[in-house]
């Protein structure tokens, strides 16, 4: 179960993601959905977020946007998760440090569609460092790209 | 020695990759130089592409895209190189197939800067499957972070 | 449905992996399973496999090999899956150009216990190039490690 | 320039890593040279480290054992290099926590030669997580294979 102070830490990181981080505003880039289970994260097709004009499929550096925030909510959900007697002073501190270190994106066909949605699992749950694996579908679900991501969380 | 059908058809490749690819122009980006001995894209820092508003740096979703970007103009011109007898024809067909199969992102240092500009080698060059390493730095020569990034050349 | 063909040549690699590369008798790797589903191979703890005297654990490039070779093993049968008009010819060929282009592992736990089984599935099937994720896990099912490999298949 | 304490220990870890380690041992890994500025690791071929016998070259999971194990190495020497003020007994402690998170291989072209040599280098120096490059040549200074890794240094 989640108890006040991570429900209060990730309802506010996830308002900063959603509405606060210019790039996420830029892109369109939406936090549906954000708890100790994981996260959802989804983009709308729009003319810009094009990499190829005759294909019309979503720019690769869209694809690996989309995955490493997903890795990186990911990564810091497993932390929130892994400890219920967190402060949110320490939890606000470990956001400071969350950074990605190495990611690969593995892109498995065209980014066709009209909304993509990006999630994520942990694979490796550290103190100090966290694996993540990553997905990214469009509203058919076809499976577009999948992610693999070192994060620092500590 | 860079031969007429070499040269025009990466003229028109660095045009398109500088004009005509929406996500590029929604970034700012600007390939400076593309010719048989490699490429230079760069960026400028703007609001729009901050990831962290408290530490004003790079969103890693840009760093990724560029050197994405980088990464497909680097193994093309590895594949152009590899012939002298090439027909624009053969090389547009070629274009067509170029992608990303997977890529590596490996993040130094914050984004910190004014200007990013990412260069690249091929350190396999196949007829099907190229593969590169990129690396992006700041305009006082900070390195930011490196790429691999296995591509798909025909 | 396997055809006679299929089956032929998957026997025949599966007899080649289990018994004719010396790197594969000098660890003791098992080609467990070979068919169009997918491929097992275990490999059983023995002393010359350790990585670290004091923790008893395999060494890391045990690891990486064992998934490495599920990998490249998953990536040719589903070249194999991929058609059912293929002739013994032709699959041998491609099996000569079977190679692996890049691999990632992520090391999740110490490779502790006494029997290793790597499984993999295609994530990415081409006529050139596959993508593969392979996993190995330990006798009580703890998961040891993941991996993420692109291959050439043609 | 090293102190006592740091050569102390390298020389120690060197001694370990070549002549400790089981699995060294099976493959005949030899730490060359381990100081402050690098590692240089070697491995002589013999018909058991063989992956294919047509072509009789270097099985890919040696290749990438060598990899690894340079890449720890570098990523601790790095780490010993960063003060000059370790007690043995706290870097006999990181030592203890000295270990792959994830690990790249780019294959460049077949294992062909008589030795084969290893080195590398620190990109990123962290107090709790390095990332290393890798390379291995073969004795004609062909290069056979690239590695990006992130290790566990604390």
């Amino acid at each position: 179960m989640t108890n006040p102070v991570q429900a209060e830490i990730l309802k506010r990181v996830a308002e900063v993601f959603d509405k606060q981080v210019p790039f996420h505003n830029l892109l369109g880039m939406d936090i549906k959905r954000y708890d100790l289970d994981g996260v959802e994260v989804s983009i709308e097709m729009k003319p810009e977020l094009i990499g190829n004009i005759h294909q019309q499929i979503l720019h690769g550096g869209v694809t690996a946007t989309v995955l490493d925030v997903v890795g990186g909510l990911t990564a810091f959900s497993g932390l929130v998760a892994s400890r219920d007697d967190w402060s949110v002073e320490e939890l606000k501190n470990r956001l400071q440090t969350l950074g990605t270190i190495d990611l690969r994106i593995d892109y498995l066909r065209p980014g066709r569609g009209e909304i993509f949605t990006g999630t994520g699992t942990v694979i490796r749950a550290g103190n100090r460092v966290s694996v993540c694996r990553m997905e990214l579908h469009n509203e058919r679900g076809d499976h577009i790209a999948f992610g693999t991501g070192t994060y620092m969380v500590g």
